[in-house]
This record gives C-alpha cells, structure tokens and sequence, in this order.
C-alpha cells in the first residue's frame, strides 16, 4: 500500500512531522561518532475543570483540548446531564480549561483523592472501578480478517513511533478500518485522547474496536470500558486483573497481536472465524 | 552461558517462578484453539508513612517493603535525618506501614499534591525536581564493553518478562556485572524497589549503572538523579525533557540499547571506548 492508501481511512492520524512534537539532539552512536537523533518531546499540560486545577499531565502536546475533556470524561467528572460549553487552551501557559454549564461534583473525588488513591499507573481519582458495577458492554461482532488487516495498516502508518519511539499509540476502529490514530508518551494519555474525540463529536463506541500498543492492564482495560467500546486489542501483553475486569465487563481482549497471531483471553464469543487457518503460516 | 552462570553475579534476580506473580489464564490463539497464557498479576499496595496513608500502587506484589521504602525515598518523604524504625507488611490487608523516627514534613507536600500535581506519568508528589537544583551526579567511568556484557546478560536471565511478558525491569549494575535486578507492572515501582534496596542496605550510587528496559523519561531520569546514579542505560528510547534533565545534574544517558548498537545522548565524557569497532558488525 502507497502512504495515501493508508491514510485513506483516517480521520485523524499521525502528524510525524508536526511542529513541537520532536526535537533533534545530536548524541554519539556505538562506535562514538556523532549521530543526529529525533527524541519525543513531553512537557506539562495542566487541566482546568471550570475554576478547579485537576491535574499535570506529561504529554507530547498535540490535541490539548481533546486529552483535557477525554481524561475528565474518563475519570466520571463530566458526563451527559452536565454539557461541556467550551474548552479553551492556553499554549503560553500550557493550560486547558473545560468549562460546564453547571458546577460538577469533582470536589467531592478530589477530596478522596487525597485521602486514598493516586495510582501508581496513571493518576486515578476515587474509586477506580466506580461506574463499572453492574455494567455489561453491548454484543457486537469482530472478523479476525479485520484484526490483522487493523494491525497491518497501523503498523505501517507513518507514525511518530516510526519516527522516534519511545512513544504509545492508541487508535479506534470501526470493522477493519483505523479511523483516529492518538500518540503519546504515556499510554493513558493516548486513550484520554480518543476519548475526548469521542465525546466532543457524540461518537458511539459500541461498534467499535481499540487498539493499543501498550499492555493491557486494569487501567486501559477500566478506560475502554468507560469508552462504551466492547473489544480491545494490543501487540503487548495482559494483566490478571486486566483479564478478570474485561471479564467481568463483557469486553473482548487480545493481546500479543502480531503479524497473524494473537491471544485471546476475554469475551470470545464476538470473534468471527473468517480466516480459515489463518495463523502464523501465512505470515 | 549456562542458567547458573547467568545467576552468579546477582544478590537479587527475578523469580519467574514466585508463587502469586503470575496466574494461569485459559484464552484462544489466532486458529481458535484452547491455549493456556502465564500472565502477570497486578494488585493494589497501599503505602503507610506512619499514621498517614500516602499512595496505593498497583504492583505485582514482590518486595513490598523495598517498593514503600524506595518510594518514599525517592519522593523526597525519607532522608538520613530520620532514620526509618521499621517496615512492615500486611499481605492481608496489602499495605506496608513505613515508620520513622520522628515526624516528617509530608503533611506539607500532600497539601501540595492536591493543589496541583499527580503527574501522570506516575504519581509524583510536589514539585518534581525539588532537590534537584543545582546536583551534579559525581565523576566516574564507563566502559563500553561492560554495556554489552551487562545488555547480554539481563537480556538472557530468567525472567518474569521471559515468561510472560507486560512487565518491566530495572537492573543496578556495577562495571559489568547486574547486582539487582527488579520487575514490575511500572517501570516506575521497579525503580522504586532498586531505591528501597539501595536505601535499606546503605549503597552507594555514585560506582553504579542503571539499567531499565522503559523508556527515558523526566521521571526514569530524576529517580535515577535522586537515587546517585550518573549512568542510566535502556534498551528504549528517550524524551526530549530526559535528555534535557541529564545534561542539567550530569548523567550519562544511553538509549536504544540492542545488540551492540547503542545511542549516547548526554554525558559522553564518561564513556570508555574500549571495544574497537565494537559496533554492530560483531553482534
């Protein structure tokens, strides 16, 4: 496939070459001499949520207003019955500033914040699993010739992974189609990313299905299933209780997806068998 | 080199067999087929400095005095002022009691937490660099040939990464031989464990390498400052804030470390270039 073939289907993807988002450093290769070197850059991005400061982010900085509102909706301080009514970014300051028709309750998660948590594995405020008792994602259905043509077209994705590493990527999909591709250099913020995509343009999430380069651990598990979104699949590695939650959730996990191979520990029954012997043999 | 062989540096080397570090999963792989996945575990541990409740961690569950001490020395809470008086874990409750001497000043930096951080790479209390101003990591060497032995052999030791994978590690590392070598679901707990290692038993930074398979990140960067260390080795990449932060205390900072090829960001004077040719040629 041509680079325009690939980002046909994107509505958003990659910027490698975005302004800010890398620096050139020059360093010295194995052998010592002098090699140039495209590194990630990550600075500080502090949310507002009206007049309260919630949190400091590190994050490459690209699609500050989508991280803000995604990491809010995530943590259960925004929601329907409470409408965002602007959101406003200040680069000088880097500040982001969500603004609501009515005051939240996001006092009262701050307040616990303090007292219990701040998770080792991002910053969760409260009680991490709160809003996932008693919810079940809806059914839906995913073709394994959807899996490897996703992983296939994102891998090839010109990316600012491509381009420097030492960086995470998630994106959403609909049926073998990658339609918003979020890089960041944590992979919490990535998904707080797509999350905000998703909730300032009224995205449903239920036909849809994740990808991430990271692991799946109870945290991207906790957030995919805020998203609404009822498969997720990652070339990394499961959790234990990443796999017990998606279970307990109704979410179909892959993990260790590449080239044709992969596992599938969680939510079986939505996969589709459409490649017959389609394993590694064919890779 | 035999398995033995691999061990007989080490004071302390992964357990991939640890009771309790990984659980047997029943799943699928891509032909549909029953398969049974070794994945690790991921539970919470909440941190006690004496009577007050400072962070839950998630945490593969290993060492969890050496994770709350290293923690706590690592967030600036602990210092040589006030001695700690014990440790002690409670594996029903999960949590780890650290108490001290005296009292300490952390009321003052949770204040602090609440007003404005939670870093979300981690959970980093206060402001972030505090105690940095004006470090500079002490003089030493480092031979490139000791970066290869050390690269060769915590690649080939017996791991939980070996043998299942999602998890990260960080090795303390003198010349060329791996001493510590300690796995988590965060690079940042895996540092912190080395720290309560080093912290509990008196060691000094200042003749040591780190190794981490994470990325190097501000946060991998000023643990590793704060911690004495001047050489911090990964086989990932770099942001551009961790190169901009090694250069500031003086640390020699080393990425993309696979095989025998290696990129050198900051701190070049201490390398010793004694493998001529050394480079990827050989590998």
């Amino acid at each position: 496939m041509t680079k325009k073939d690939l980002l046909q289907g994107y509505i958003i993807a990659p910027n490698p070459d975005g302004v800010n988002l890398t620096k050139t450093v020059e360093g010295l290769d194995h052998f010592g001499n002098t090699v140039v070197s495209q590194v990630i850059e990550e600075k500080p991005l502090t949310i507002y949520l009206n007049s309260q400061e919630i949190v400091t982010a590190m994050t490459i900085g690209d699609y500050p207003e989508y991280l803000a509102v995604g990491f809010l909706t995530n943590q259960g301080m925004l929601d329907n019955s409470n409408p965002v009514k602007s959101v406003d970014f200040d680069e000088d300051l880097s500040v982001v500033i969500v603004r609501t028709e009515t005051e939240t309750s996001f006092e009262e998660k701050l307040k616990k914040k303090t007292r219990t948590s701040g998770c080792a594995v991002g910053t969760v405020f409260g009680d991490m699993m709160e809003g996932l008792e008693g919810l079940r994602l809806p059914s839906s259905n995913c073709k394994v010739s959807w899996l490897y043509n996703l992983s296939n077209e994102i891998n090839q994705t010109p990316s600012l992974y491509l381009a420097a590493g030492a960086i995470h990527g998630t994106v959403i999909c609909k049926e073998h189609t990658p339609l918003v591709y979020m890089e960041d250099v944590g992979r919490h913020n990535a998904v707080d990313k797509v999350a905000g995509w998703m909730a300032s343009n009224d995205i449903d999430g239920s036909d849809k299905i994740l990808y991430t380069t990271g692991r799946l651990t109870s945290e991207m598990v906790i957030k995919t299933a805020q998203m609404g979104i009822p498969i997720l699949v990652s070339r990394s590695g499961f959790t234990a209780w990443g796999v017990e939650i998606a279970d307990k959730v109704g979410m179909t996990l892959i993990g260790r997806m590449r080239g044709r191979r992969f596992t599938c520990l969680a939510g079986f029954n939505r996969l589709i068998w459409d490649m017959n012997g389609a394993g590694c043999d064919e890779k």
